[in-house]
């Protein structure tokens, strides 16, 4: 009764449990087993062509025989300033890692990929796509009106209240609350990266007093009591990613896998040093090389060709050194079972959790 | 009844609502008002004299009569490591916000208190203090067995999983753990300040897995809706220093009054220019001058002496420019109230919200 809020209508889903769209690391076989198990399956599209978003969707609709609706996600980011200066000076400070592996001489930078296409909006439109989101901004207003003249429901990364107030009004039809706890990029778009840092527990109650659209907490939520915190601070559902990695169903490498299996809630920093842009990352040897030159490196996504060829020898040497291990602080609570285990996990403990805890101690699972 | 956890039974308190022990900020009248409005009022002692904790301890029981425990809060941080080029690199620093109030040099670095002492220890003894709590560490072995000789219940802040088992097993009783929203000083006392930066919602739950003493969560809380979220992440009470502020009763300036009003969540940042320690204010003319320059300035307490003659100056001027502007991101959450009104509003929204949360969108008052 308690998972019962009106997002579950508009979204069409039996519990307000949302996979994040997490870019590479979704699959449809990932989105497939949420959607099964009640909550709203995601595919992280940022760096996926039109070709390969029409094949991973049709794809998720194969494995759900069409019963559930898709959530796509796209980065819609300013594109980068170019400065020979920096992205020279960037070369050289990824260079001994490249030397490590004795993997040549790092790349020059160049944009790996672009903000959201008109291209890819018509796809999504001839797809019939139900919900679709979007990180480090919005859209041209056009292309806006052209997704919701098709019926689909938008969705947006909030930091702040301003980035609330401004996608609200922009007519974004669901906000994500991305808490400071979240793993992976930052949504930050309006203001420095520092005014986007509050925590979810802050953020929450602040945003839902401030707008009128349905709020969807996100960072630190991965068990029973985040979902039950989530709800009582007013969000009308959760988005979780750190909880996802370690299914069998995502595209994560094995090094991150065994990683996370240890982590600790303490072990995660933000960084610029994979792609440009802040992103919460568990702490490696080319995270922490690169700690103190954080602001020195080029802009989104400028970063990402300097830092791929480093992941693909740091993933085939089988070591977690340079790979972007994304990760939220909630990282603890985690375990390896299915996306399916996941979802029915998190409802059965909400559903225990209300009728106990005024017990005291809540345990987990 | 969700507000009846052990901790009320441990604390000898009707709710399990803390008002954070914030120095210099608390008075007896504020502490008093929270206990008897059914909370744990609290004495931050820090930069007290023996003689002013006497003081400050006696007044309390004389306003409510003897009838409520009082909680003192005491700094156990490591003495500063004096470096003559930082000292000197520091003053420089901040020569141009002493220039801009004309008051001449600013002085020499120095250490305006020390960690708590034996001999206040033995005036907390004496005075048959029920709580006494640590930030930044706790003291050594001896003095923590002749408070707990003294029947005294210890609490500590602990802002990882690391921390909250050191403390426990050094026979801790309650911990508090400080999430990242917290405003005030940073309490992390292992490792980095970085690992320490674990938002309220992640650290609640996986400090409450690993330990088995009560855990009272910190940061970010400031209504009703913040307080149940807490309950349901396994906390057993929470301690509130934000809310507080703006309460006639708090020792806090006319200008840090005046832009708590209008703060955002978005507006507070950590900085060490204050005391030479991470604290969360919000942002001013001192913080943003001096942000750059964070990790060069002189270990804590050293830059007490060096900001307060521009805090006087900025006070004195009604500006808040060089104050110390101490707050949490929870700020829009918080109004001018007083103290009773503050702990009463909490439980009537709890209460509330227990039965109304399955209607979605959830008003604080």
């Amino acid at each position: 009764m308690w998972l019962d809020t009106k997002l579950c209508a508009l979204l069409k889903i039996k519990y307000p449990i949302l996979q994040a769209p997490m870019a590479i690391t979704t699959t449809p076989a990932l989105a497939a087993a949420v959607a099964e198990a009640g909550g709203l399956g995601a595919l992280g599209c940022a760096v996926l062509s039109a070709k390969e978003i029409e094949q991973q969707v049709v794809r998720y609709r194969e494995l759900t025989g069409g019963r559930f609706p898709i959530h796509l996600n796209f980065f819609v980011h300013e594109r980068p300033k170019r400065d020979a200066a920096r992205d020279s000076h960037a070369r050289k400070l990824v260079q001994r890692f490249y030397d490590d592996y004795k993997a040549g001489a790092a790349p020059e930078p160049h944009e790996p990929f672009l903000p959201l296409s008109s291209e890819i909006a018509d796809v999504v439109i001839a797809l019939r796509v139900e919900i679709v989101s979007f990180h480090f901004g919005i859209p041209p207003r056009d292309t806006l009106q052209r997704f919701k003249k098709a019926g689909i429901t938008l969705m947006s990364s909030a930091t702040t209240v301003e980035e609330a107030k401004y996608l609200e009004q922009a007519g974004i039809d669901v906000l994500i609350a991305q808490g400071w706890e979240a793993g992976g990029h930052r949504g930050t778009f309006l203001g420095s990266h520092d005014a986007g840092t509050v925590g979810t527990i802050a953020l929450v109650p602040q945003m839902v007093d401030a707008v009128d659209v349905p709020v969807v907490a996100a960072g630190g939520i991965a068990d029973g009591r985040g979902v039950l915190a989530a709800l009582a601070l007013g969000a009308s559902g959760v988005q979780l990613g750190t909880a996802f990695l370690q299914c069998p169903e995502a595209n994560v490498t094995e090094p991150h896998r065994q990683i996370l299996r240890t982590a600790a809630e303490s072990d995660t920093r933000i960084t610029r040093a994979f792609s440009g842009r802040p992103a919460r990352s568990l702490r490696n040897r080319y995270l922490d090389g690169l700690a103190e030159h954080d602001l020195e490196l080029p802009d989104f996504p400028l970063m990402n060709p300097l830092s791929k060829p480093l992941r693909v020898a740091s993933e085939a040497a089988g070591v977690p050194d340079c790979l972007p291990l994304w990760c939220g602080q909630g990282v603890r609570l985690t375990r390896p079972q299915s996306a399916r285990d996941v979802v029915t996990i998190l409802v059965a403990q909400v559903e225990r959790l209300t009728t106990t805890m005024r017990s005291g101690k809540i345990a987990a699972a």
